[in-house]
């Protein structure tokens, strides 16, 4: 298979992770070719973190991890929308079922989705 | 209004585009603070073009521009989601409704989506 142009992006590039369910989108991560290997490999998604500088599997922490249901790329090959089912309480590690959940609202940011779970009681503290 | 972190994409973070109506993710563009406040002002979506360094008007030579209905962001203030009305043909340059128009399929990628506009009558050659 033709891979996703890796070196365009110095190695890392751009993952949008959508629910396939209800198509919202949940957060903006990064692969390198590892991850990318590991998340066609085993069917759920891995990432690259550029803070820690490490391949993570989403969930490793929380539980809350994302089965791989589709694999698209852009018309650049530089990148990557996965839809996935996502498992346990939300994808965003503030708690939220997507991490975009505050939408612009005249001067400021309106939180528009509730939260889900407790970010405490499951990444402790 | 508190604006988006980006210095800490090195002054452009990754936007994720939407369609407001059928939720298919239609494309990722990158935007600087000036095409942040740029489309925040106009409600047309502008973007940083990474490959010519220098802000566009998504359909300023397509006519196929982009209305922005809703912008939101992310947890940590370094990616942008706008959902929009994309008017004309398409959003992506290879004549397709996404710029996702291609899915893994087996050891490849098949096309998934119809082209919905040719190419070079748009742009010209």
């Amino acid at each position: 298979m033709e891979k996703p142009d890796f070196a365009k992006g110095g190695g890392i590039l751009p993952v949008v992770v959508q629910d396939a369910e209800s198509l919202k989108v949940l957060m903006l991560a990064y692969m390198n070719e590892e991850a990318w290997r590991k998340t066609v490999e085993t069917g759920k998604a891995h990432y690259w973190s550029r803070s820690r500088g490490k391949i993570w599997q989403k969930g490793e922490t929380s539980g809350h991890f994302q089965e791989v249901l589709e694999i698209l790329i852009d018309c650049d090959m530089d990148t990557i929308l996965i839809k996935v089912r996502q498992h346990g309480g939300g994808a965003c590690h503030e708690g939220y079922g997507s991490c975009f959940y505050r939408r612009i609202d005249g001067d400021g940011w309106a939180v528009v989705e509730p939260r889900v779970f407790n970010p405490e009681e499951v990444y402790g503290k």
